[in-house]
C-alpha cells in the first residue's frame, strides 16, 4: 500500500466531517427520546434540533422531515402504491423511474414489477423528457395517481437532471414526484419551498454525516406513504422504532455544514477539472461520460480504451487511490454499469468514478496522477508486447 | 432536578457501555463496506467481526445474522406473509402473536389485520399455551404455514415466556416461530443451536450498544422473509442499504460484553429485590405484577393504590429518578398498559417500571428510596385531607 492514500470515493461515502463526529459522540449516551423523563426529553431535543437543521438544508419545514435508517429505506417507503391522505387512503397505481436511477429506486420498492416503467436517458445521461410525457399520457388516473421517481444527480456520472422541467411534466399529468437527492444535496441548490419536488430522499453519509441515517422530506403534510416499518408511534406514525439519536444528531450537524457547502463547489469543480486534465493528458483517448450535460462539481466518470475498469480499480488501490468502478451498492460485487448501459455505452470495459469533496487537495491529485501514469504505462507496455 | 440522578429505565434504553462507545468511535470514519478498495475492505471487516460477535451471543452462525436498523425493522421484516425458500417462494397465511407483545409485533407487520390472531396471557403474564394450541389446531396449511411471534421476556413486567414449550407447540403445528428476544438477550440464556426459535429479533441499544441497530438471527438458511428494504445487494440480499458500520461495530462490542452478562444477573436480581423491598416497605399495599412467574432479574413493574403512574413518574423525575410508566414506545405518549390489560388488570391507575443494569448501585437505590418516600408521604397527606 502507498504511504499516502487519496480517498476519491465521496459518492460511495463521504468521510465523516469533524462537526458530525462531535455531534455523534456527544449524543451517544442519549436516552430513549420517547421516554418522558429528563433524560428522554434531552434526547428528544437532539432529534428535533437535527430535524430543523435537515429541513433548513433543503428549505423545508421541520415537521415535514421523517428520519429513516438511510436513503434506501426512504426509497422503499416512498415507492409504494398505498398512501394516506389524512384519515383517508389514496392509491398510486404505477411507478415511473429513470433507467439510470440507483438500484433502490430502480427495483420499484413496494410496487410489483409490472407496475414499474423505466424511462430512458440520452447519451449525455439526461432523462428523456418526451419519453416521460409519452409514458404518462395514457396513465389511467381512475386506477390511481402516477408516481414518478428520479435522481437529482447521478451517483456514477454526476449528471444533474432537469428536475424543474420534470416537475412540470409530472404536475401536468396529475402525478406525484419523488426526487432522490442523495448525491445532489449540498452540491446544487435544492429548495422545497419552490416546489422542487413533492418528496425528497436524503442520506446522511453522502454529505459527511454518519452512515445509517437518512430522511424523507415532504413538500407538505398533504399525504404520506403507508409506513414501511410499524410499531411505536415514532416520527408522527410515519416510521416506527427507537430513533438513532446519535446518527440523527450527526446528520443534523452535517446538514448545517452542507448548507455552506455550495460556496465551495467552484473550488471543487476546479480540482475535478484538474483530475480530468490529467486523465486526458495521460490517456488522450479517454472518454469522459456525461460531460456534455450539467454535472455535479465533484464527480467524473471516465473510461480508457484497453483498460478494464475493475482491474484498474485494483491497480489504483494498490497505488494508494480509493476510487470506484461504477457504484458501490452491493458487497464487493462489481458488474457492468447500468447507468452507462442506459446512456447507450453498453459495450465498454466499464468506467472509473472519481468523486471528491471539500478535503480533497493537491496531494490527493498528485497521488492520482502517479497511479494513473503507472496504469497507462502498463497499458502501453502491453500494447507494444502484443 | 436532584443533584444525583438515578437512571432506572434500562428496558427503554440501556446506557451505552464503554466498550460499545469505543467501537463506535473507532468505526466512525469507516468507508462504504461495499467498496472494494482498501478502505472499503477495512469497513467490511468491522461489519463481519460484529456479525461473529452477535452470532456468538445467541450461539448462532454468523451467516445467519442479518443486521437491521433496529428490532422494529426486524419485526416488520419477519412478520410478513411472503417468504423465500431458496429460489422458490413460501407463504405464511396467518400470524399468531401474544396479547402482551411489543407494539412492533402486535401490529402484525405486513399481515392484514384479519390475518393476525392474539393469544392471551394469564394473570401472571405467561402466554396461554392451551389457547395457542387451540388457535393453531384449525390452521389450514393448504393456504400457508402458521407464523407465531412472541417475546421471550416482557418489556414491562420482565416476565419470561416458556419458549421451549411454545416451540414444541409451534413445531407440532408445522409452524414457524419468531422470538422477540430484545429484552431477554444477555439476561437469560438463549441458544439458537438448541432449536430455541426459528428466528430471533435483537436490539443493540437494549444491551448497551448504540441505537439504530438490530438484527434478525435465523436458526438456518432454509428460508427468509421477502426483504422489506430493497436496493443494493447488502446483507446477502436480505436487507439493502449501506450498512450502519459504526452502529454495527458498537452492537458487536455490546454483544461481546453481554455474553459475560449472565454471570451478573444474580447480583442484579439482588438489587431488584432491594428495590421491591423498599416499595413494599413504604407502600405495603403495592402490587408487583408478574412476580409469581419467572422474571428477568432486572425488572420490576408495580402499582401503588391511589397513585397514578403518570403523575408518579413526573414526581420521580423531579426527585432525580428516571423510570417509566409502562413502555416508551411512542413520542412522549403515555397510555394505559396493554400488557396489564392482557393480564387482567385493566382497571388500575397504571404501573411504574423500574429496570436496572450492571451500573445500578447502592446510590441509585437510595435516590429511589427518597423519591418514593416523598411520593408516598404526599399520598398520605392527601388521604388525611380528604
Amino acid at each position: 500500500m502507498a504511504a499516502t492514500r487519496a480517498y476519491l470515493d465521496y459518492n460511495a461515502s463521504a468521510p465523516l466531517i469533524a462537526e458530525a463526529r462531535a455531534a455523534v459522540v456527544a449524543a451517544l449516551y442519549a436516552a430513549n427520546p420517547s421516554s418522558v423523563h429528563t433524560e428522554g426529553r434531552a434526547s428528544r431535543r437532539l432529534v428535533e434540533d437535527a430535524r430543523r437543521d435537515v429541513a433548513r438544508l433543503v428549505n423545508a419545514r421541520p415537521e415535514h422531515v421523517v428520519f429513516t435508517s438511510g436513503a434506501t429505506e426512504a426509497a422503499s417507503t416512498l415507492l409504494g402504491p398505498d398512501w394516506q391522505m389524512g384519515r383517508g387512503s389514496i392509491r398510486m397505481s404505477h411507478l415511473y423511474v429513470s433507467a439510470a436511477d440507483h438500484p433502490c429506486i430502480l427495483n420499484g420498492g413496494r410496487f410489483a414489477p409490472a407496475q414499474v416503467t423505466r424511462i430512458g436517458v440520452d447519451r449525455t445521461g439526461i432523462a428523456d423528457l418526451e419519453a416521460l410525457s409519452a409514458a404518462l399520457a395514457p396513465h389511467d388516473k381512475a386506477a390511481g395517481l402516477p408516481l414518478v421517481a428520479i435522481h437529482a444527480a447521478n451517483n456514477e456520472t454526476g449528471v444533474v437532471q432537469p428536475i424543474e422541467r420534470i416537475g412540470e411534466i409530472v404536475k401536468a399529468a396529475g402525478g406525484v414526484l419523488v426526487v432522490d437527492a442523495v448525491q445532489a444535496v449540498g452540491r446544487i441548490p435544492i429548495d422545497m419551498s419552490a416546489l422542487y419536488a413533492d418528496y425528497l430522499i436524503l442520506s446522511s453519509h453522502k454529505i459527511g454525516g454518519p452512515k445509517g441515517v437518512g430522511a424523507i422530506v415532504a413538500a407538505s403534510d398533504l399525504m404520506m406513504p403507508r409506513p414501511l416499518i410499524n410499531g411505536g408511534g415514532q416520527e408522527k406514525g410515519h416510521r416506527a422504532g427507537t430513533e438513532n439519536v446519535a446518527g440523527i444528531a450527526g446528520f443534523g450537524a452535517a446538514a448545517r455544514v452542507a448548507l455552506t457547502g455550495l460556496a465551495e463547489m467552484e473550488a471543487i469543480a476546479g480540482r475535478r477539472d484538474e483530475i480530468e486534465a490529467i486523465v486526458t493528458e495521460l490517456a488522450p483517448d479517454a472518454e469522459i461520460f456525461g460531460n456534455d450535460a450539467p454535472r455535479l462539481a465533484n464527480t467524473t466518470f471516465f473510461a480508457i480504451p484497453g483498460i478494464k475498469a475493475e482491474t484498474a480499480q485494483i491497480a489504483f488501490d494498490l497505488a494508494g487511490v480509493a476510487l470506484s468502478a461504477g457504484s458501490a451498492c452491493s458487497s464487493g460485487k462489481v458488474g457492468p454499469s447500468h447507468v452507462l448501459k442506459a446512456m447507450g455505452h453498453g459495450e465498454s470495459l466499464g468506467a472509473l468514478r472519481v468523486s471528491i469533496g471539500r478535503a480533497t487537495g493537491a496531494e490527493d491529485i498528485e497521488v492520482f496522477r502517479a497511479a494513473l501514469a503507472g496504469i497507462v504505462a502498463r497499458r502501453a507496455g502491453k500494447e507494444e508486447a502484443a
